[in-house]
């Protein structure tokens, strides 16, 4: 209780990183050499491997529509089952650990079952642990409700509760371990030349996550960036210096500011038109509440006026709200007197992501001429300050990373 | 809240019977007929079949020597996958129902990890989930402590807390699904007459689980018995009426005590004779409370003091005490100036047992007579009000299983 507190880190490690007992032991030498540099050390880790898989086919055997209240009461349990067992593994190497579930590290979520928000977070028994001079282990993924009810956070959660923790703790910094080495300028699997991003802005990750790249989950990046906590995203199969993610502005060395930093893809888009909308003030609005309602997320929206005076509107969703995004416009036939819409699956959306391209005019006219220049055409477009997007075929998508990848410099030296 | 309160059942099933999807659809039939009966139900489950084996060799992949709290933070999410799943498999078939971890069913227990014992129950969650009307289904074999820490409650954990949870609930009665018809008057493998027994008292049931029956767990029927919990053992597989343990004396209808209700053995015994010990006061003592102390429990005991003067000490323990009892014998050797100890492993205990024999002398030396006259011999008696047990060689017990049985006139008429 009395001794000066020691700076705090955050290690989150994935399902793939606590795979199997060898993994373990791995990730136990990772956070035992983080307390030998003297932080105090919180680990986050998911499920083993296919773990949650294995648990939701086990709940399709006993039904089709598993409540979800009792979803989250079975799945929780395969994190516990991860934090025990690392905890054993710390132990066993000679160091004082404690394994804390969601409730127990005081992770209070609000009550929307499968898909939970931390409202806040109890750090006193965490704090208790540290001051005992314990490496905490705690369960990802997971929380409890005011009412005693286990929840978990939906897809990314693990990373949510390690950006979550580290925000509440005022950590150091919060490491994301994964399976690739950091947050590289495009997919390496497609741009050989990729290259490992030292340092992003939140802004940069958000745009980037949020168009394609997956190493990490945008809810998480959005925690962190509204808590500014710095992320280092890194591998947890060797110790190379991974990705950092902070506030660049707040560097003390102001880095040249590149123009673009990355490209990034998603194939997982479907395009749909709908055609003969009147064209008079609130049709779009209600088209729109319509999909929200549905909690339907869109992400690109164009709309021409054709000369017979009636709209033609084309927005992109995600491919498996593509079901229900049917319905609703099946049941808008009438109310909106639209005469047809077409779905066209075939499209992939490619981005440019960086910070420079703010007070840098003409970036949207190079990448649009570098697509032209390919025979790319491009169906939709889209911009914030700091990303440009288009859709286009989605068998030209890797093509077209490539070439922009290379056209914005972003090729390895 | 304000409806009148139903009497309530608790019904507890074992791993075997909640093995896999089909047999947790079975059980959850059973919980909701008793439902349609018109009964509360609260549903007591165990681990799915070998989980806990699972979880146990995980963790020794991990580490040799487990902490027991995390050893106990590993083997709870057992329970918890088999409570999610069985209230799925109960909301499936059109049912309300809500699953309970130990935390949340309110059930308090000492910090002892991996053997607690339960301090009490806050009932206040189950009777609100009750009077919702719901089939609530808790977690067999955990608890929390007063220090939010996951505990286990030990072999027979479930049995323990499904007695608690009728005792603290009132509730009619508490039945325990197993694999068998109920308890028999001898093991139906060794004595293929072997009869069910209709009822039983606490005092006989506790007996013949002490002395080798395998049904239930000595702890369950001590908590029965202390909160007058009736309990109904049956089998999960048919729908037959099973064995009532219950307070004989309570009955409307008085029925003719038997004499001998069942014959039981256990072969997992050591003999250990200790020779040469001074013959003189507080020798004994010293000896035994060293047992004690190191945890070993003592079974049989039998002293003759030799021609010497100095006493031999003959006394039984349970194999998997054995490497302990020799180390603390080695220990004593010149503390209490033995001679020398001798460890025999081919023993088994075979007891007859029956409250009628309270009553009835004559019962003992039916018993000696009977064995005598089989030439088995006797090397240690032990008694109690309603129970005889003879120490002879393992590889006579099932016969004389067989004899008694016979003798007793429990062979099926």
């Amino acid at each position: 209780m009395f001794r000066k507190r020691r700076n705090i880190i955050v290690m989150k490690f994935g399902g793939t990183s606590v795979a199997d007992a060898d993994k373990i032991k791995k990730v136990a030498d990772k956070a035992i050499n983080k307390k030998l540099q003297n932080f105090d050390v919180v680990v986050v880790v998911s499920a083993m491997g296919d773990t949650t898989d294995e648990l939701i086919s086990l709940a399709h055997k006993i039904t089709r529509n598993p409540l979800r209240r009792e979803m989250d009461m079975l799945l929780s349990t395969g994190e516990q089952v991860s934090i025990a067992l690392l905890a054993m593994a710390i132990q066993d190497k000679g160091y004082d650990c404690i394994s804390l579930t969601g409730w127990q590290a005081g992770i209070l979520t609000d009550d929307v079952y499968s898909n939970a928000k931390i409202l806040s977070i109890n750090k006193e028994r965490i704090l208790r642990e540290l001051n005992n001079n314990k490496i905490v282990v705690v369960a990802g993924f997971q929380g409890v409700t005011a009412g005693d009810e286990i929840t978990t956070l939906g897809r990314g959660g693990s990373d949510t509760t390690a950006v979550a923790l580290a925000g509440a703790l005022d950590a150091e910094y919060c490491e994301i371990y994964t399976d690739v080495d950091g947050v590289f300028s495009a997919d390496p699997n497609v741009v050989p030349e990729a290259r490992k991003i030292s340092i992003l802005s939140y802004e940069e990750m958000l745009e980037l996550a949020s168009s394609g790249a997956k190493v990490l989950h945008l809810r998480a990046v959005e925690f962190a960036k509204k808590n500014d906590v710095i992320l280092h995203v890194r591998s947890s199969f060797n110790d190379i210096e991974g990705t950092w993610v902070m506030d660049t502005n707040k560097m003390e060395e102001k880095m040249e500011t590149p123009l673009v930093t990355g490209v990034s893809y998603d194939t997982n888009q479907v395009k749909i038109s709908v055609f003969g909308l009147e064209d008079k003030p609130g049709i779009a609005a209600k088209l729109f509440g319509e999909f929200a309602g549905a909690n339907i997320n869109v992400d690109l929206i164009v709309q021409n006026v054709g000369e017979s005076g009636l709209a033609d509107i084309s927005l992109t969703i995600k491919e498996e709200d593509l079901a229900l995004a049917e319905k609703v416009l099946e049941r808008l036939k009438d109310k909106l007197k639209l005469e047809r819409f077409e779905v066209d699956p075939g499209v992939a959306k490619v981005s440019i992501v960086g910070a420079g391209m703010q007070s840098h005019p003409g970036v949207a006219a190079k990448m649009f001429r570098c697509l032209g220049d390919q025979g790319i055409n491009i169906e939709m477009i889209s911009t914030s300050p700091i990303r440009i997007s288009c859709v286009i075929r989605e068998d030209k998508a890797k093509k077209a990373v490539k070439v922009l990848h290379s056209e914005f410099g972003l090729d390895k030296s």
